[in-house]
């Protein structure tokens, strides 16, 4: 992991971008903090630049309520290569939602799955490389989309103990068997008229996540909609799992 | 109104029986206030007695944070004479649940419909009476159940300025149509595996409300395992709404 531009932001939140191996990140942590800070990984749906502002916004309210926050780059997204499979079924996702036409099951398992399989490990070697930073400590919380990543991570890695996810984007529906062996806190969020989401399909994934502690927030608006106070909901669920 | 008791529990909170006309009522105050507080109507199932220790914790909560609480007993319950259409609704419902049917919507009309249009004006003339008190002010907010008289009483009771709903009890399928005029910002909480509740109903009426800022929170737990935490949420809805 190498820190390739570092600046500070009013507000107190140190700025950092870095890069581990080919894929570029960003961490912001407190200025000044007496102790560690616990770390929420911030998801998205690829496109750091483009995410930018909204990034930084959710960062911004996490430090400020004293925990660290990171993210990286997704396999195909921003600046990194192509990622041939996914883009296929991108293209095949496009089509049918320009048509009005339901998204096959099918285009969605071959555009989520292999983003989920090739995006995990390298969130989980962020994690090994963020850890070992002084003043960033678990447990760690995963906060965002995409959903499918959240849902794998919060299966397969240990140190992620609280996960705030955002039901707004696809989920093959196998992984809706795989929410079952979750079993960490969780706070679901729900646009309730996204225009790009399956509410039902949302619904039944916060039915079938094992966890005895999930909670979900519907909302009203669209897609980019989740009205302010949820940052401060968020912040509050981080506080009660990861402190 | 006529105050006929008057006690003060720790944390500093006045609490005060009173009567209206043939109806009991508690009232909870901050003991001392430098203005006068907001004031939350706590809805209940009725039988105040049976349920006073949820309902003075409720109370103290909201009295904790600045506000005022009050409610008053039910058509039909505590000590009320009996409200002869709603107890044998109430039979026909018992039989259905002790069956294992579903309960006819028939029933759903004849226990919910008369309770709501007796209920609701006795509410109404709660606020005009405790609203005419010193240290007490609106905008009020309504939180709990009956969930179909908190929905009424924001349909046609313009000082309540925010409600928080309890989606725990039956409500007639006529006032989902009702729920559309509902206009005000809407808290709804649902118990996700409420033994005695229709899920897709609460659902089916959170749609259905006119609100523009609505938030449903759905967590795991029966009818009366709404966690703690839901409590605090309450109060910042409100401290939104009524301040």
């Amino acid at each position: 992991m190498r820190f390739t531009s570092e600046q500070r932001l009013d507000g107190g939140v140190l700025e950092r971008e870095f890069s581990l191996g080919e894929i570029p990140g960003v961490l912001w942590t407190p200025e000044s903090a007496s102790a560690p800070a616990p770390l929420i990984l911030v998801g998205h749906p690829g496109g750091l630049r483009r995410m930018y502002p909204r990034l930084v916004a959710r960062a911004r309210h996490a430090v400020a309520a004293g925990f660290a926050a990171a993210t990286i780059e997704l396999p195909g997204g921003g600046d990194r290569p192509r990622f041939a499979v996914a883009e296929e079924a991108r293209a095949d996702l496009r089509r049918a939602l320009e048509a009005g036409e339901p998204v096959p099951d099918e285009v969605v398992d071959r555009l989520v799955r292999p983003l989920v399989d090739k995006a995990v490990p390298e969130w989980r070697a962020a994690l090994d490389a963020l850890l070992a930073l002084p003043g960033i400590r678990g447990p760690v919380g995963y906060s965002g989309g995409v959903i499918a990543i959240g849902l794998r991570l919060a299966v397969v890695e240990p140190r992620i103990a609280a996960a705030l996810l955002f039901a707004g984007s696809f989920v093959p529906r196998a992984m809706v068997e795989e929410a079952r062996q979750v079993t960490i806190p969780l706070l679901v969020l729900l646009q309730w008229d996204d225009e790009g989401n399956d509410r039902q399909l949302a619904l039944d994934l916060f039915d079938a996540f094992g966890s005895t502690e999930k909670t979900l927030h519907a909302n009203m608006g669209g897609h980019t909609g989740v009205p302010p106070f949820e940052g401060d909901d968020g912040n509050r669920f981080f506080a009660r799992h990861l402190r």
